[in-house]
């Protein structure tokens, strides 16, 4: 089954190819890449060709299913799992993801390893897909009647199926009728705010001011912003969430202007096996991220360079985290575990 | 009188020419420019060629001085003066310099309004290059220990005469012996701390690390930055401080961390006739700045952008303002008045 594509999907699956947009190059260029197995799949998550931790669960159940088709058998596939989960440590949804498509091939007949894999990494697809969904069809309730966001990286089409978790939500609320303005702060260093969320939301037509990230402070201590909603990469079992390193700072600034901060995720981001944020491995990338902007060198050589990609927010700055099951609020050990029992309980 | 040179300065002076280095293309390329008079020391400050609240003063005090000296009389004298002083609205010292060379030119016989004028303006180089060289001097006093610092923007030798006044702090410190390490935010949209900041520092010798703006929190919650030490633009009666935009948010940052956040900056910066910093007016700059990195579009078009220079920070996150004549700590409404009373004082 190939899953329906949505308004600029950043991955397209016809069965046997996996085929995404380079993330690397917005918005100056549309360009598209063919995936065909573990290793390429494994290179086009690192380089951040296809990010967002839904998506590069999607990606990597693909990358694993097209490595299994090619190279059946127990030895590659243990081989081919391990390269795709460890392409980059934060996200938990590429670890789990990689192993509910291992579990399936495993658990086939070796005849039928390929399609097992290929089904389960289908499942995935469609089941981030439809988390998109339920969030943005809420998308207006969640915001309550406030209209002026604050976003911080990209949670949206390009970093899930669908239409995305933060993105989600105000495309939800757009679609409604809600005149929602988003400030997309741009995101440094890859600038994911100024490529992908401002490139995502004038695409739909939605009213967006980019911003630098230091802009949001002025922005709320003068009453322009009602709300926050971001994206996550994690959430441990009591609501710390790591996300796009800023996204801390984001929920610092908020805190001081009243201006509500939300996390909107879907349930596969939520790892209860991780007890709180200090256990969420931090992945540091390459200073080249820091120092250039493509190939403009924009620090001088000498100067050394710290590039974690994520930070941890701690849930005490968080109102709610907004999933396709509902909306979790504070004690979060409790209502985390609810909602993932919740889930389990109605899949199994 | 030329003033003497100090390592890497910003501009020359000969008598007759303003020789600046151009901002706009570090660290890339140290390209100097010569001005000639008003108009175009004006343009080299508006496209930030020249930049630095106390730089500009004397920037502006010189472009005033050079067109006095090409047109003399009192016509040409107040046409010159309204443009300088009108090139950037949000540093005090640009206005103030200014004044003090047109209130000099005018107070002269017509025919040593010239030499009157660049008197002056030499005067007002030489108080900044004292000013610096007094913060400079007790540095390691100032940091009372603490080594590990932050920097946001450049408030150093390319934004003042001398060593700068955050930067300064620094460099007496390192001078005194003190190992101080220095992480300098990248501060979008210009990237002053990237491309300027860290030059300067890097080739100094001091240990530098490039960071962008949202990776201090994080620092701070590890434990990893004793101080915060920035500049400013202008300093309102109560200890308001405009600084570049991005300022604000390190100072909620580190209130939250506990980390000391401290301004340097010249009693030049300090205007009392401002009660606050509701009353400081904030420049709103082309968005092109954030849109753009030379000439790589880094936003999409259709997205709206928003890009104020400047942001206050208020007195009450503020542990002290560290001037040429010693630190004012709150109540900034007393002691800055002390403090400016105190230079009044000793220059009459």
């Amino acid at each position: 089954m190939a899953v329906a594509a949505r308004a600029h999907p950043a991955l397209r699956w016809d069965g046997r190819v996996l085929a995404i947009l380079d993330q690397t190059l917005l918005p100056a260029r549309e360009h598209w890449v063919e995936l065909e197995g573990a290793a390429d799949t494994t290179a086009a998550i690192r380089r951040l060709a296809v990010r967002g931790a839904p998506l590069i669960g999607i990606a990597a159940a693909y990358g694993l299913a097209m490595e299994v088709a090619r190279r059946p058998g127990p030895g590659p596939l243990a081989e081919a799992a391990a390269l795709l989960a460890g392409a980059r440590p934060t996200a938990v949804n590429l670890g789990r993801a990689v192993e509910r498509v291992r579990a399936a091939a495993l658990a086939a007949e070796p005849a039928g390893m390929a399609a097992a894999a290929r089904a389960e990494a289908e499942r995935i697809h469609a089941e981030e897909d439809a988390a998109s969904a339920a969030i943005a069809a809420h998308g207006a309730d969640w915001l309550a009647g406030r209209r002026r966001l604050v976003t911080h990286c990209n949670a949206g089409a390009l970093a899930t199926a669908g239409y995305g978790t933060a993105l989600g939500v105000i495309r939800g609320a757009a679609e409604r009728g809600k005149r929602v303005a988003v400030f997309a702060d741009e995101t440094r260093p890859f600038l994911q705010g100024a490529r992908l969320t401002a490139w995502e939301l004038v695409r739909d037509g939605i009213e967006t001011t980019v911003i630098t990230e230091s802009m949001a402070a002025p922005l709320m201590r003068d009453g322009r912003i009602d709300i926050v909603v971001v994206g996550a990469d994690r959430i441990a079992a009591n609501g710390d969430t790591a996300n796009k390193v800023g996204t801390y700072t984001v929920a610092l600034v908020a805190r001081e202007h009243r201006v509500p901060f939300y996390v909107a995720a879907p349930v596969s981001t939520i790892d209860l096996d991780t007890p709180d944020g200090g256990r969420i491995p931090i992945e540091e990338r390459d200073g080249r991220e820091v120092t250039h902007v493509k190939n403009i060198r924009i620090a001088p050589e000498g100067a050394k360079v710290y590039n974690p990609a994520f930070d941890v927010t701690p849930h005490a700055l968080i109102a709610g985290i907004i999933t396709e099951r509902g909306i979790a609020r504070a004690p979060y050990s409790e209502s985390l575990a609810a909602i993932v029992g919740r889930s389990l309980a109605s899949s199994t």
